[in-house]
This record gives structure tokens, C-alpha cells and sequence, in this order.
């Protein structure tokens, strides 16, 4: 599957939400990830997410079988934020 | 179309930003807009955006000619201010 992830999440959870996002997906923008991932991966992505979501946090998953369906255009600069944060 | 928008600005222009898209769209998370939109005011809402848009700005546009290829999963809340989805 393809899936983007947007989250708006408290301050004291945002470095435990990336690094579970991380590893399963591409960081592409400051709140957002987006990839290819497998039916069983992306359980288990929310399910290690349900467990530190608390309060307002809120996490976006947009799930599509077929990333062919979609199409990606950037204003300004397209951000690779991988290295960086590695 | 349906689109999902996310962005990336400085704070000097997410006011601004943020006005073009609320008139094309719908806010539904911190940096997050989606809805539905005609070819032709998604056009205009890029040439809008592109006027304003700066620097290391990012703004990314996830389109979709069908909306219901897309499967949207909220962990969390959802902060949907307009009540309005798929």
C-alpha cells in the first residue's frame, strides 16, 4: 500500500511518534511521511502509535492500494528530511 | 479532484498560506488542508500559492482524480473543523 501520514501531536511526544514512523515510512515534510508499505507493517505502525497517542494528539493515515492513483506536486522546495535526521 | 495538502512555511507566511487554502479547502489538521476541487480552482489555488511562497518553503499537493481509492484512518482525534470527508 501507499500511505501518507500527517500528525499533530504534543510536543513531548512528537521525537516518539517520528521514530516509529520512521521506521516504516519516509519523512517528507516537518509533519508529514508518506511510503509503501505492507498490510502487516502498517498494523503494526498503529499499533505502536496507538500506544503513545494521548489527549489531542492526532495522527492521519491516507491509505491507498494503488499509488499509481496519485499524483504528487510541490510549490517550493521538495524537502528530503531523511539524511538529515539521521 | 480530491486533494490533500500539506505545507511546510515560514511563520512569516502561514497566515498567508493558510487564508489561500482555507478558501479552496478544508483545514483539517495543524498543517494539514484537504476537499474536493475542480481542476481549474486547483490551478488557481497553486498560482495563488506560488505568489507567496518563498525560500525553503514546501508545499506538497496529493491529488487524486477518484476519492474513493483513498482510505483516510485517524489515530487520535480527528480535527476536522467543518465536519466534512469522503
Amino acid at each position: 500500500m501507499f500511505v501518507i501520514v500527517t500528525y499533530d501531536v504534543d510536543v513531548r511526544r512528537v521525537n516518539k511518534v517520528r521514530k516509529i514512523l520512521r521506521k516504516y515510512l519516509n519523512w517528507v515534510q516537518n509533519s508529514v511521511f508518506e511510503g509503501i508499505i505492507s498490510v502487516s507493517n502498517l498494523a503494526k505502525c498503529k499499533a505502536e502509535l496507538d500506544k503513545v497517542v494521548e489527549d489531542n494528539d492526532s495522527v492521519y493515515f491516507y491509505e491507498l492500494k494503488n499509488p499509481y492513483m496519485l499524483r504528487k506536486r510541490v510549490i517550493g522546495i521538495e524537502k528530503n528530511l531523511f539524511d538529515e535526521f539521521l
